[in-house]
């Protein structure tokens, strides 16, 4: 059961919420407009439904919403950044904004980030170098989910990483992954619908691959053992640690390379009150026309896409999809028909709207 | 069967070979340490077993020994380079030395290169960045082998990364790793001792996923349909997607961003003789103090690698690798007690010694 809401009636709403912390009009529209943009690609585990864990953490010490970004180390094209336990959507803009300037300026910009939280989708931040004109990756780690090859602790994030590029003909490439097999909420998904998971997703307590979501969940949660496995799977013949390999890429260039937190310090279980989350995130924006001509760049490729979609389908199949296409087009048909938003996150909204005193009005309406 | 040999003896002979082909003693020692490394660190693929490729392409137009990388373009931190058609290896060398002085110079080097040939492992790149005190990445797009999801034509390559950081108390971390699931080589091996493929490694001429070695290479070989499945596996359950993801963004940084080739551009089957090979290539070189002191980053890299390690294993399993760690302890068995060469890939070296008319003295001896 869902409820369809308008995009844009969203976006004032949640606004309105982050404003109640003392944000800026400005800054508070940059974090709804990150957590609305994950709802319209139709990824609702980063979009509005996660406003209660923002806004408890702003009450609760995890996030200082008032607490500003600061350069603490910087070259013409390198930076670092200290979010200071702020929003990771602030920290996430700042230094992504820094990322383009100096892009723009030398041909290259790279900027780490530490002692951020979480900072929603990767590919807003690369959408928004692409924006300028740049070719966008971002990367950030993530709370501890996921276990190592052979291992059966959640020591990795789901580490997600980003690349946006520009084309003439066809929709920007626009990737946006996790580097695990799944996320978290897909084994929430098969919970609920009491179905048993895939053989590869995940794994018990004892490390070996288990198809009953309802104990992983519950293991993952009371870190009693086993969780979420790399992309690959379970040991070496699906290339698990390659996976793992691409994790530890990600935290490498996020926590350690920022000089921040990393693995599962992020969220360490002997913190009994929340503490701040210690996020790290990687920003890297390319001016095309330093190596290339951009014009050829964005030539090229559009014929990749088109020949990757014009080749051959395997049997059933008819149609080959680039990285992006499936979320631009449930973004133009959620922007046009509402956004389907589940009751129980509808009603979670209402007591937020409730608490912070925000008239909450976002259903789609035929006006809108 | 195979034929133990001394590290340093093949190191000799190849370079000998190479510089039948009028390249310099330096030349011909970067190309032949680039196959020995491969062949130490336990990836005979990527070994002299390739040697006769390199001879056969160039007594046959497809690399030109003595063709130089040039510089096309550059800034302080960026540069694009044009292999001319040369040696891998040779254009591969030329822009690692261009990227490290860039990241020495100013922080960051990024250097992307067009119309090479295919340069080896990648990991020789990222440790020649290494070696100098700077964070490694290296990238290269392939041969196509590979379906896109729901796909049944080989478009991409294998199209490794690797990532090699500095460390303190352990050894580097060293990522080196296809985007695909497996190597062509896995399903070679599987052929000869007869034995079925997992399913997920490989599809068919109907883009399903078939368990006959046999049937795949045939198939690839005469490019009547299938090949080899990205790293995730076949469709969406296993998030195939995102190995299909990885592999398209090495392509855009190496292929697209040079302005070379990409896809099945190269060695596209209507060339009926062979023709340069036009592989692309990204390197990426990071001087860390740029971003943190380095100490701080070795030790948070030390820490990250040893809580991994240390962390509880899987039932049955009583180590967990870091990336980089099977094949460090691999070359230190090699150097000593000698690399163990097929009879084959000997009987191969064998002829090209003749037919260049070098002396070929490469076994291991008491003395060695």
């Amino acid at each position: 059961m869902s409820v369809l809401v308008d995009d844009q009636k969203l976006l004032n709403f949640i606004q309105s919420v982050f404003e109640t912390f003392g944000l800026s009009q400005n800054t508070a529209r940059i974090c709804a407009d990150n957590l609305v943009m994950a709802d319209l690609r139709g990824i609702p585990s980063h979009g509005v439904a996660r406003l209660k864990r923002y806004t408890d953490g702003m009450k609760n010490g995890v996030i200082f919403p008032l607490h500003n970004p600061k350069v603490v180390q910087q070259t013409a094209s390198t930076a670092t950044v200290d979010a200071n336990d702020g929003l990771g959507q602030v920290a996430g803009h700042f230094a992504t904004r820094l990322v383009v300037e100096k892009a723009k300026n030398t041909g290259v910009g790279i900027v780490t980030v530490r002692n951020s939280n979480h900072y929603g989708i990767a590919g807003y931040y690369s959408n928004m170098i692409l924006q300028q004109g740049l070719l966008g990756i971002s990367m950030t780690n993530s709370a501890p989910l996921v276990v190592p090859t052979f291992g059966k602790e959640m020591i990795l994030g789901t580490n997600p990483i980003s690349l946006a590029a520009p084309t003439l003909q066809n929709r920007p490439f626009f990737l946006d992954m996790a580097t695990s097999v799944v996320p978290r909420g897909k084994l929430e998904v098969y919970d609920r619908e009491e179905k048993s998971l895939p053989q590869g997703w995940a794994v018990d307590d004892k490390g070996k691959v288990t198809t009953d979501p309802g104990q992983v969940l519950h293991n993952m949660l009371n870190r009693i053992g086993g969780g979420i496995l790399p992309l690959g799977g379970e040991g070496e013949l699906y290339s698990g640690y390659k996976g793992y390999g691409m994790a530890l890429l990600v935290d490498i260039l996020c926590g350690v390379l920022s000089g921040g937190a990393y693995a599962d310090l992020i969220n360490a279980p002997k913190n009994t009150k929340p503490a701040p989350a210690r996020v790290s995130h990687f920003f890297m924006a390319l001016k095309i026309e330093t190596f290339v001509e951009k014009k050829i760049f964005q030539t090229k490729l559009d014929d990749l896409i088109n020949r990757l979609k014009n080749s051959a389908k395997a049997e059933g199949e008819d149609r080959i999809f680039i990285h992006g296409e499936k979320e631009y087009e449930r973004r133009d048909h959620y922007m046009k028909e509402g956004i389907p938003l589940q009751n129980k996150v509808y009603q979670t909204l209402e007591s937020i709207a409730a608490e912070r005193s925000v008239q909450m009005n976002i259903k789609k309406s035929a006006h809108d």
